[in-house]
């Protein structure tokens, strides 16, 4: 595994990066949490973000949270001491383990395990909820595409269904897309 | 809290508890794995389901998923030892909190922390797909009823619309249960 790695504490940063090396995952980066993490994401492409700190900040939540959106992997976070709020959170913030109080070199394989199982289910949830939203949205668009067409130009329904097909097809358009393309020009005109 | 606790092994059973009373929680109920957790999480309802196992067998992670499907709720599984599918397996079966190797009587409040919220955030998740497939689907079976009353009695798609509207309100149904209702006495009729 990949793994970029970000910790304040040098002592604490070289025991987790000798535990990763030693159960065969490479370490790729190694950073300070007050670094620009997104960026370090999109360069390095790590299988794995591994966080080591005495509670996430506000500002580390936050880096966080612009991997889950841009860059989503596996967040492992580790904090010395934590409350139930700054756990939500980090739950909230897209972390996939959170681990107060518990690295330890001989676990860390099997946090590492949990993170990138509850990556994945949650990616897929994920996936789920924005295809049905795109297919309402879709539904949605087309119907009113209709409309227009039916009203501007007096076709019946299945005629102003044909002609918004034939106009996806003719640009290479889903016919979503085509719908949203002519609400926005019957904006216009 | 009020947790369900789930072990075969009574000596960590007894661990278990005095560390879960320890730290202000209840133990409403104590069953063993090849019980029928499902009707016990009913007779109890629990906040919290706390499994304690060597390695989670199949059966033992059917159960866990009915839980999660019918009496959703925390689900905090500890096992001695897991390989990647087993845990993977579980994530999908809905467990909150997958720990290996990691009991330990001053980190159990943090990880039942941990459970809540990642129950919470899925379960917001869950129900945001859900809502939206329910408006998908009344969006198409709308369309279809509305089709039916324009064929068979010749209406406009507004006077199709109108008609299924009052039927809803006639009978003091949503929209997209009227459809359905229409939909059906249409495959009779």
């Amino acid at each position: 595994m990949r793994v970029m790695l970000v910790d304040d504490d040098h002592d604490r940063l070289k025991l987790l990066r000798e535990a990763l090396v030693g159960s065969g995952n490479e370490v790729v980066a190694e950073l300070a949490t007050s670094s620009d993490l997104l960026t370090a994401v999109n360069r390095h492409q790590p299988d794995v973000v591994l966080i080591d700190v005495d509670a996430p900040s506000r500002d580390t939540l936050e880096s966080l949270g612009q991997i889950a959106r841009d860059r989503p992997r596996p967040i492992v976070l580790f904090a010395a001491n934590s409350d139930a709020e700054t756990i939500r959170r980090a739950m909230r913030a897209g972390v996939s383990a959170y681990v107060v109080d518990g690295m330890s070199a001989s676990r860390l394989k099997s946090v590492i395990d949990v993170a990138i199982a509850r990556f994945h289910e949650h990616q897929a949830l994920k996936r789920e909820l924005e295809d049905t939203k795109t297919r309402l949205a879709d539904r949605r668009d087309i119907d009113r595409a209709k409309g227009v067409l039916m009203q501007r130009r007096g076709l019946s329904e299945n005629d102003a269904y044909e002609l918004l097909r034939r106009m996806a097809m003719d640009r290479n358009l889903k016919l979503g897309d085509a719908a949203r393309a002519l609400l926005a020009a019957a904006d216009l005109i």
